[in-house]
């Protein structure tokens, strides 16, 4: 059973409220805690929502502090819903080593299937699922959604909503992982989560799923062209040639000079944001 | 000697950079970093630069990270520069029990007198002095400075303008402490830095150098209502009834709801920068 939300902080920002909650998960079988952005207008009729899925190391609070979303999700009426990267608290299992790139803020957002991943590590479920369920329960939000995210959380959106058509109204991704069977970052997690097999793998690589998907969202990436981590983990031109051979539309922009940072996202997040508005108005 | 900057980190960041230098500071006897914004616009031409200081517990990352500042900067084509709070680093004096409030991220932008500080605690000198002539010998940064802040530095702000007629063409702070002399925080600073002589005080207290300001900079402090320092603290009415005798401009807005953080400033910030942007031009 999923535990309503439970306030633990709350600020005014552009006219708005950013705050943070906590509750008990059924589907992680621990605590966690989102960051919920309810725009001005929030406070007399429901709005849509976008989620924002972050990456490797973050919680649901970088997004929150650096990208500078809650201005133009104000002036456009849009909540931003950011639940935290991975299963955190006693008895979740963490990389054996402590690495960053697994475990503990990093859930890569799948459901994992090996033990001792799987009693905790659904993130897939918590994003599609569960979480939205109880924001759209508890708080002035309606059942329009878009889903974005950075790096490991790009992955992430891309991966919601594919593998969930009619639930998402648009899709994009900063740097997004978009080739996780093909990559380090991926091959760790993926063979950590789900185990040597590479066929269960598919279900959660975007490229692998944009071959048969039922849907054709709108979906735009940003990436940097500075990014120290594009020709090894991010592969942006293997989404590129899996949405031309799918005849799936995809606006695939680089951005000269840019690199990983929160820098990068808080330059462009304004472009993101009201390209989910356009899709979230239709 | 003021050593020459040496560059930490760079990112692209609304068409700018921003950057990370460090440099040994010979006013305060240790090695300094602070950060850099330069809008595109410094790319061909000299810029104004509008001075940051940071409150309490920060350094030169808290502002550059969450104000959401580079972006109006970019637009207007003022760079943003933002020192540490304190000298920092082997040998540099701590609160005796390490509190938050004095010491290291707690240097009140002022000059000790006092020793273990008289040593490197030399804020006010280097605010004012050493790190705009640095900048300005060797970046693309004109003459034309305003100077702004939070808490603490918004306290820094509106001292080291009024200690300084001619050097600024604006001033303007959020949430800031205005009479340091007459609230906890500043009365243990002011004590530990300057001695038990209340006399010694006035010189970096604002409400005190504001009686006999010789300069009518414009001045525009927001303050949010919810703030939990507002009483104690910050007493922004203080400010007030010392303009109003003084007979010196102020714009004292009251942010119904807004409390101390990151979140009140991101939501004003454009405003900040849009007023000095006006005086930067003149």
């Amino acid at each position: 059973m999923t535990g309503a939300p439970q306030l633990v902080s709350a600020a005014c920002c552009f006219g708005g409220t950013q705050a943070r909650y906590r509750h008990s998960s059924a589907v992680l079988g621990c605590e966690m805690v989102f960051s919920l952005f309810l725009p001005p207008r929030a406070a007399d009729q429901s709005v849509p929502a976008a989620y924002w899925l972050s990456g490797l190391t973050c919680t649901d609070e970088n997004f929150v502090q650096k990208a500078g979303a809650q201005r133009v999700a104000a002036e456009l009426g849009i909540a931003l819903v950011v639940p935290d990267t991975s299963p955190r608290g006693p008895g979740v299992a963490d990389d054996p080593e402590g690495a960053y790139d697994f475990g503990l803020g990093a859930g890569f957002y799948l459901d994992a299937s090996r033990e001792p991943f799987a009693r905790h590590y659904r993130m897939g479920d918590y994003v599609a699922a569960e979480l939205p369920a109880l924001i759209e329960a508890h708080f002035p939000i309606d059942g329009r959604r878009a889903v974005f995210g950075h790096s490991m959380g790009g992955h992430g959106a891309l991966v919601t909503a594919l593998r969930h058509p009619g639930r998402y109204r648009s899709v994009s991704a900063f740097a997004p992982i978009t080739n996780p069977m093909a990559c380090p970052w991926g091959e760790k997690a993926f063979t950590g989560y789900l185990g040597e097999d590479r066929a269960l793998w598919r279900p959660w690589d975007a490229c692998a799923l944009i071959e048969s998907a039922p849907e054709r969202l709108p979906l735009l990436v940003d990436q940097g062209t500075a990014d120290a981590f594009l020709e090894t983990q991010l592969r942006p031109r293997a989404l590129e040639a899996a949405c031309r051979a799918a005849g799936h539309p995809l606006t695939l922009r680089l951005r000269q000079g840019y690199d990983h940072s929160y820098f990068f996202i808080a330059s462009f997040i304004e472009d993101h944001l009201r390209f989910h508005a356009r899709a979230l108005a239709e």
